[in-house]
This record gives C-alpha cells, structure tokens and sequence, in this order.
C-alpha cells in the first residue's frame, strides 16, 4: 500500500509548479555564466565586518536572550527601530503596528493566510512580482491585473478592474520588481482617492524605496491613505494612530543582507494582531539570534551611509547596463529606465518570444527571466528582465554585448522570415 | 470607508483564537511567578561560546555566502550533517530526502499547506501537541483522536477512529509533549501495521528523542515502516532509498537553541519536492546565516557532549520535580514519569477544573498550562502540563510546593463541598 497515497493525497495546489525564478538561479550557478537572471544584492556591500562585531557583542551581552524562544511580534527593539525608521517617510506607526517577519515572502504567506478564501479575485499591477503570485496562489487566489507603463499602474484603467470585485491590491510603487518602473504622483493620489472611495485594502510592497539614485522621494501609499483619512476625521485615540486601508512591506534584504530573511509589516492594529495569529502556526517567531544581531547593527545609524554607498554602485551598474543596451541591442526592442532599484524590464517586438531567445542566450553565456512568469495569466511572451545590482561593471558589459548578439541574430531571423512570406 | 473592510474581510479561521501558549508565555514573564508553563530550554546550557566562535569563521570564511540568497531545500553540508544524523537512528535518508525548515512549527505549516484540504479528517493522540493544532487549524482541518495513557497512543483504538477517514496521522512518539509518554515498541509495531494496511500517511514528530534520561531509544517509526516495506520488496534503486508512510520531523530547538528557528523534515522525495515548492512561497528559505553558523557548530561531533550534558541537567530536574510532587502534591492527583524531554503530565480528580487552579496558582506565584489547549475536542479540564527544563533545581522545588499548597486547598474545598451536598 505503501507510497501510493502520495499521488492519491496531493492537494489541488494551482500554479504552485516548479518555480521560474529558482529554475533559473541554477541557471547562474554556472560559473562561465553572466547572468541577470537573479534578484541577488550585490555581495560585495554585505556589512560582514559589522556583523561580525555585532554577533560578538550580542552573544557576550545578551547570548541566552539571542538563543531562546522569544514573542512572534518580534524583537522589542527592533520593532521601535522600525517604528522610527518608518517616521523618516512620514509613516506614522507605533510599536503595536510593527510586525517582524521572516523575509517579506513570509508577509506575502500571512496577507495570504489571513484574507484569502479559495477563488477569491487579487488586483495586481501588470506584470508583477512572481513571488507574491506564488505564495496566494497557494491559497487559490485568482488575478485581474492593470498594466503598468513608464509611470507604473495605468489607474485610469483601475475602475474597470474592480469591477471583478478583488479582495485587495498589491502594488509595487517604488522601482517594481519586474518593471523597474515607479508610480507616479498623480497616480498615487488617483489610488488612494479609489481606495477610499472603495474601502478596499491596498497592500503596498516597498523592498526597493530607499534605493532611489535619481528624483525626489515621492509618499509612500500608506501616508497619501492616512491624509486624506485625517483630513476628514483628525487622529486624536491611541488606537488612530495608524489607521486606513493599506498594509505596508519591507525588508532589510536589499539594505543589509536577504540571507538573514528579515522582513516587516505595518498595519492597522487588528491586522498586526491577526497575522500574529496565523505566524504564530507558521514559525513561532522569526530566529531571536538574526532579530537582536540585524538590530545591535541598525542601532546607531549605520543603515544611512551603507544605503548610500549600495545607491552609489548600483547607479553605476544601471547606467553601464543602460549604455550597453543602447550600444548592442537591435532597433525594435525597448526597455525601462528605472530611477532606483534592481531590476529593469526588456520589451521586444511582438512576434519574438522572450523564452526561446533565453535558449539562445544561455548558449551564449548569459541569462535573463522571461517575463511571462511575472503576467498572471501567462501573457508577456516578449518581454523579460534584467538584474542589474548583482553582476560587476565589466560583467555587465560583456553579458549585455553577448545579450545584444543573440538578439540582433534573431531579429534578423523574424525579418527574414517576414520578407520571405 | 476606511478600516470597515478589516472586519468585512476577516477570513473564516476556526481556532485561531489567541494562543494559550502564548498568553501565559506573557505570565511568566513576571519576575516573581515561577513558571513550569513554557516549553523553554534551560538558557544557561545554551552553547553561547561555541555560537560565538562558528559565527565568526562563518563570516571570516564564508561571508557573502552566509548573507546571500539560498536554495530553498537548505544548506548542503547541514543536509548532509542530517543524513548522517539520521543514520546513527538507521534512518536510511539521502540529501534529496532532507528539507531545511524554520523550525519544526514550519515543518507542521507545510505539511498543512500540502495535504490538508478545508474540512480533512486528521487523527491525532489525545492530548497532543498544541502547535501542530494550530498549524492545521488555520487549514480548516478537523480532528479525530485516539487517548494515550502511560505507553502512549492506546492504539487498540486505533481502527474505530481511522473510521472516521484522516487523511493523515500525527505521533509524538518520545516523551510526548505535552503527556512527557513515550510510545511502547509494540504499539509502535502496531501502529505501523495499520499504516501499512490502510495505506495512511503518519507524521512522526520527534523533537525530544534525543533527550532519554533513561531506558534503551526505541525505533523510530520510519525505521519500522521501512523494515516492514523492506521485508517485501527488498529497496534497491536510488529512489527508494528513503520511501514509505512516514514524514519524520525534528529539530535543533532543544538540543542546540529554539532562538535558531531550525529544524528539518525528513520524507520521500515527491514530499520533499512539493514541500519545496510550498515553502518557497512561504519564506524563500530558512536564513542561511543561520544554517551556516549552526552547521559550523555541528560539524565536528560538538553534539554528543552537549545532549549529553542536557540529559543530565533535564534528568536532575525531572527527579527534583517528581520528587517535591511526592512530597506537596495532596492524594487523588496522579501524573506521568516521563523517560525524557521537557515535559510531565498531571491529571487531578475530574470533580476540579484546572484553568480555575491556575488563576490561584498565578496568585500563589507559580504557573502551568492547563490542559484543555491540548485536546482538539476542548476537553481536558482536569489536567495540566509542567516544564522541568527551565527552572533552576531551588525554584522547582519552591514553585511545587507552592502548587502543593494551592491543588490541596482545592480538594479540600472540594471535598468539603461533596460534604456538605
């Protein structure tokens, strides 16, 4: 009888099939390889020292505390770290707002757990980011999607969209992963005005917001919502403190180091409380040991020069991407210019599908993800993206010339094709 | 409109009520309590040095390793560490047969991702382990239960319940959190037979195996389902190298540090393989800062020592707190000799209600946790767990007498009332 209930007993799981993104990571443990396949940070900015002279400080002053069970709402400290750190962009929280999490993906598992029932409809930017789509997928979430353009979500087209009537929105509002593009403004304030007027959540993801190299800072959705709330009703209670429609993310994996998997919530009270709930059958709590390391790091300001130092690089390495693609890839084929962040988004003529050229890419010692893995409903054969934090200036050079090889051969393959019909 | 949709969209969740773990964990965090409530390993024996000195050839080493992106399966060389591990149990496992988890509570998260479809049966002892309740409860399950008295699972009664169609069975089966039983060789024997037959998956949850005071280790129950599969047809290729009902979970929490969150499954490789997928929606991976420093403490047999040193101090504890139970504990009150692990198990007449005890044991400054949280179907009333692990030798003996004090006044009211009717 043995092993036959395995088949027998799997779980109707849609879309849960083998991961693109992580198909493609080992892709890139190919040494000869160049790829801009990941979202890997660079690992040369990695604050090893720090961490190192942190560790010994936390293991000598606090060792026990570091290595016992400790409360799912997360370390105490670090939560009022986050509770300040989040005043700089004017999001006014407090301590009880603040939950920590195992990475952002484990925010995106919670948000799943506590409001998805099995069909329930997910307003998405189009593309957008795969692993949101895989951890609701898990919970058999469906998707309607508004595309995205220079300026990020087209909003005019946002009203037709609810119409579907979704359970919430996920947007990427700062260098989306995959667009790399930013929400304007305007749109910003078009947002908030539906979101209020439709009083539905907004779940605002924001890994990248601090990695601007270029512009001003625009307000984060979570302030836009919690002003127009307090023009018509002044906070005053403990309890409207922080308020309104949308749940924030972030993480320190693209500021300190994603291997620690530190992640954070914001949200109104009652929705802190119950993603501690379902957290606390998910993990107990995130690793005491990472928390009080990652905070005796943070405590005297060192985030502020180290963030300016990864914006430092990471603007040189878009700029010689954005040079190379101007001087190797094929006339037809567009792309973004993102102001911050990691990635930026390739889009080809219609008639070359993004998969096929990654074949012939890889052949020729570079990778990229196709981007139909970031369409919910499997569009976006002629598009894909490109990481750009990862890979050093001169390997960006190489992988974008060898990139520009295999395009121009397959552009002039569909010419050819064309003029021969 | 704003915030009406959190109460509006709250998702149906059965039982995810707010943890009795979780709150009384909050009681002993008065100074002045003793507290025998949590599940706490004693600090004092956390390897704090060994942690300072691995954390610091970890980043010296492998630094930018330490702090990347990793593969969701976990860190090879900990994988590894496992299957030889595992081994020394004659659990016969490969690599592809380990999965890294964030501590065993992920591993009970997965399981439920993967399997347990709204309204599924799973069979479970009575009591048994509160987190796995709300692991699964979050999934919509029901629970069917089979009693346990001093040799674990009763399992002559094992059929009746299986009429009820779990799609799963769940054991503890060494000293059982939260009865401190360990299930006897031929119930074990038993119960795999019926496994066998019925063709049921059966989760093993050992997280204290290690931890035997006393008497020889009993065969894991994946051991005894493979040596029955491996009666009939002989294992012989790769892939049924590790095969079978069983889905063996454990963890690093009690013999190095719970603050790690560390743990692992071990599971045939189409389990392995969809755990994979579930868990990379769930957390990308465990931190592999995390794993790596864990596995450089590990490597060079550091183990052996330091679990044995744990037996000792756990044993001196146990004796000490059975000791004073003799002692203070009033006639009519019987609880278990657990052979090992964390926990015993305390059963007062049925007439008292031990919630109410524990309100006058609070205010006697001393703590348990009543049993009720353990049994799915809520009942239990009369019995409550004690942890032996945490306190030092002089405050169990205060905090059971303490006890003492309050359950004999308790019976003496009782008493006194049954008299006066």
């Amino acid at each position: 009888m043995a092993t036959s209930w395995k088949h027998r007993y799997a779980k109707r799981m849609r879309g849960m099939s083998s991961s693109a993104i992580r198909e493609l990571l080992k892709l890139t443990q190919q040494s000869d390889i160049i790829s801009f396949a990941g979202g890997l940070p660079a690992p040369e900015l990695f604050p090893v020292e720090e961490f190192r002279a942190a560790t010994d400080r936390v293991l000598v002053k606090h060792g026990s505390e570091a290595m016992q069970y400790s409360t799912t709402e997360g370390y105490e400290p670090l939560r009022e770290f986050i509770v300040l750190k989040m005043a700089q962009y004017n999001i006014q929280a407090a301590q009880e707002n603040v939950l920590i999490t195992s990475g952002s993906q484990q925010a995106l598992d919670l948000i799943g757990k506590i409001l998805i029932n099995p069909g329930d409809m997910i307003l998405t930017e189009r593309p957008t980011y795969l692993g949101a789509l895989q951890a609701w997928r898990a919970y058999e979430a469906e998707f309607v999607t508004v595309p995205i353009d220079g300026d990020g979500m087209q909003t005019e087209q946002l009203e037709e969209a609810l119409c579907a009537g979704p359970k919430f929105m996920y947007i990427l509002p700062n260098f989306q992963n995959p667009g790399g593009v930013t929400l304007s403004l305007e749109r910003r304030q078009a947002l908030i005005n539906v979101t209020d007027r439709y009083g539905i959540p907004l779940i605002e993801d924001d890994p990248y917001g601090e990695l601007r190299f270029e512009g001003e800072h625009l307000p984060p959705l979570v302030v836009l919502d919690a002003e127009k709330l307090n023009s018509r009703t002044p906070a005053g209670s403990a309890h409207g403190f922080y308020r309104g429609n949308v749940i924030y993310l972030s993480t320190f994996s693209k500021t300190l180091a994603p291997g620690l998997r530190l992640g954070w919530i914001v949200a109104p009270t009652e929705v802190v409380r119950e993603c501690v709930k379902a957290k606390q059958g998910m993990d107990l709590h995130t690793s005491s040991f990472v928390q009080m390391v990652a905070y005796e790091v943070l405590k005297d300001g060192f985030l502020k020069d180290h963030v300016h130092r990864i914006r430092q690089v990471y603007r040189e390495r878009r700029d010689i991407m954005l040079d190379a693609m101007a001087r190797h890839f094929p006339p037809g084929v567009r792309w973004t210019r993102p102001h911050g962040g990691l990635f930026l988004w390739v889009t080809l003529p219609e008639i070359v599908d993004a998969g096929a050229v990654l074949e012939r890419a890889v052949a020729n010692k570079v990778a990229f993800v196709p981007g139909t893995a970031f369409y919910p409903d499997g569009s976006g054969h002629n598009t894909f993206r490109l990481n750009f934090s990862n890979a050093q200036p001169e390997q960006i050079k190489i992988g974008i010339k060898r990139l520009g090889e295999v395009l121009t051969a397959e552009l002039e393959y569909e010419k050819e094709l064309a003029n021969n019909v």
